[in-house]
């Protein structure tokens, strides 16, 4: 099936943790600092709550960028998913964000340092591995994906 | 890192439960319901599937109270993501969806009772914890938080 | 709670399985690839990255059948969300989507054949039960449900 993936991993289930964020912190480096306190090398992430303001990426293909979009409101996070994985032999966060605004239009993209916790409750479901991935520069995306 | 959060907690995974909830049952209730039922003192919960009606709140930051939006039709469940942790010593669900109407619109909340099932798939995570959190009332949010 | 919910199921914690899906496959064929060359019959299921193009389900309930649409650019995955269980005694994915275009507009629906990886990050949380439900068409809904 190699041409259905590029890398499998398998593991067990590891510590589950879970946090109350900070009022004000920022989101994602409240979630950095969290991975790289603990060590988690690998494993899968999701988190719900508000936001103070937002910014976020979208990934344009023909330039190989992030594109970034503000909103400086307080918008509820519908969905919070990422995991976080070794880039540079350091844990390191991939999250995607659904946001609802007051007029009840919703936003979304990559997270990026920027956005501000209003309330923040995530979970961080560590996987135990032999071997965790390490992210590399992929050039056919332009991304920095599991070798 | 006092600064990024409030609360950290530890666990390991506990029973890993799923259910198919009835049609025509209130979503909330239902979560709640199971919950009670098992007494699930802490956990992460994600579900699909669709709804008869929604009921869906967002927290006006300013005034401290959730405002309510109501669809009154069918819709998919495109996220269903949550948490259970004890409030008044009693396990309580904490979620947020993001729906999809026929029109392809999309809408999303803090779900409140009045959401009915047309079909629901639940999956609850329970993380066993010495001291499981309790949530209580944080006068900087308005918001009943894990203390 | 017979009105809460139709059925119940209670196991532990399996395989944790993580992949990295190849540039250019279908989604729902490399997750139902991976699923049956793995022998997952019961587990809850996430990913986030981005697609090609999509093409999404939306359940008419008067007519018991899906619409379809497509959208034939670049979008991220804000959220993957799903469930494998056995339908016809093999592994069977049944997964959501939401996802975002360039002008910040949100999709979403039912994922179908027919919607391709840019890139994609999939955890596979495998659920080990003594009786994994099989899916079973439900007259009352038209769908194929947990018997």
């Amino acid at each position: 099936m190699a041409n259905l993936y590029v890398k499998k991993l398998e593991g067990r289930s590891g510590r589950q943790l879970a946090y109350r964020l900070a009022y004000g912190c920022d989101l994602l480096e409240g979630l950095q600092g969290i991975v790289e306190e603990e060590d988690v090398r690998f494993g899968s992430i999701n988190f719900l709550g508000s936001v103070l303001k937002a910014r976020l990426g979208y990934f344009l293909v023909d330039e190989k960028r992030f594109i970034t979009m503000e909103q400086d409101r307080l918008m509820e996070i519908l969905s919070g998913m990422g995991n976080v994985s070794l880039k540079d032999g350091r844990p390191f966060i991939h999250a995607h964000l659904t946001l609802l605004d007051q007029e009840g239009r919703l936003h979304g993209g990559h997270l990026l340092p920027g956005t501000t916790v209003y309330a923040g409750e995530v979970f961080i479901e560590e996987i135990e591995l032999p071997a965790p991935p390490e992210r590399v520069y992929d050039p056919v995306t332009g991304l920095t994906l599991w070798e």
